[in-house]
């Protein structure tokens, strides 16, 4: 099995999407081998069809999105412990990607994203810079401005998270599922690119990050980043 | 079976949580009696312990809480369909409660409070002007100003189960479960008491309450409010 990942400088993994699927793979027991890819080198996986990573290789089959690698491995392998834990986790588990996506990731890209523009491979530099600052309308310098204060905003979205995992070591409960890993996304992305801290200690969403980077013989621990 | 609720004006039934607990029952087919409670008479219930209402009587038990009132008729009732769909789907719950709760519920309350405090029973006017003004930091009429603008902020914070919504027709998949009835609360908190619109029409959202509406005959549609 092959997964196609996000690049970045000096080994650093930042992707929020290939993080869902390296802890999916883990929490099947699955062993993989990981090919890491810079955002413009995308179209030169498989076919040439991908346009975004993580991309999985598995046998004849190729997976060209986080949700359908987790499907399909949840599908593929029965047998294997469950990454949502039956239906309605996989409702829980899309329901907290699409806060996420539509709450943290969009917040916490204004707090970061001129450090991720220091961590992307020199090839990425100009393709980041510019399809970023289309996306933010403005220069990655000005959407970062004010962050030491922003971040408060940033730290209040994160409350439904906060509250679950002071009632339970993760959201899947005793033991993480997939909504672990999608919640988790934002906070590695950070982790990878700067010493600035979306969450600090003694939060209970850092106690649960804390908890995340220890899982599978500390998969997410041992990938650079800044502790 | 006794579901004390909040009482309000008119029949107004508006608590967002006093609504969990009959949509669970209703989702349980459970018979029950309701016995409509002022804030300020909740403290005449059972052995006077308990400080909020819904508090379901169920032969010699007493359940003062709606998440408590949720796993009683779940574990009492297991031979009815299942409230949440397993423990994953508790899970889910939960974390839906919280972001209710921490989000939607806080906002909410700054568009709809001027509205809310017309609809209470006349002996409640003064205990809930006097508490909601504590817990906003001011008057109520300037808790509401400019209400119309910052609306669209609350719309942006929906957007989690718009989109999950736009994908299925409940956040229990094809079947409503509890987590529906959580995320229902502040719509049919609004729907009781004012004809602002927290959603308009066209609103995946809004597509969504309408189905709510319609679960169990109607049982939501059929109490006062504005369509």
């Amino acid at each position: 099995m092959t997964l196609y990942e996000l690049d970045g400088r000096d080994g650093r993994r930042f992707s929020t999407n290939s993080w869902r699927s390296k802890l999916a793979l883990a929490h099947k027991g699955l062993s993989f081998d990981s090919i890491p890819t810079p955002f413009t080198r995308i179209g030169e996986i498989g076919d040439g069809s991908f346009k975004t990573v993580p991309v999985l290789h598995d046998g004849d089959a190729w997976f060209g999105d986080s949700w359908a690698i987790a499907t399909h491995l949840e599908e593929a392998y029965p047998d294997r412990p469950s990454l949502f834990g039956g239906a309605a986790g996989r409702e829980f588990a899309r329901f907290v990607q699409h806060w996420q996506e539509s709450q943290l990731g969009p917040f916490a890209i204004t707090l970061i994203v001129t450090d991720l523009y220091d961590c992307v491979v020199p090839e990425d530099r100009d393709y980041f810079r510019i399809s970023r600052e289309k996306r933010l309308g403005k220069p990655l310098e000005e959407a970062v401005a004010g962050r030491d204060k922003r971040v408060e905003g940033f730290r209040r979205l994160c409350e439904p998270l906060r509250r679950r995992v002071s009632e339970t070591p993760f959201l899947g409960g005793d033991r993480p599922t997939y909504a672990d890993y999608i919640a988790f996304g934002p906070f590695q992305w950070a982790r990878a690119v700067t010493p600035f801290r979306l969450v600090v200690p003694g939060d209970p969403v850092n106690d649960w990050f804390q908890r995340c980077l220890d899982l599978y013989d500390g998969l997410a621990r041992h990938s650079p980043g800044y502790d």
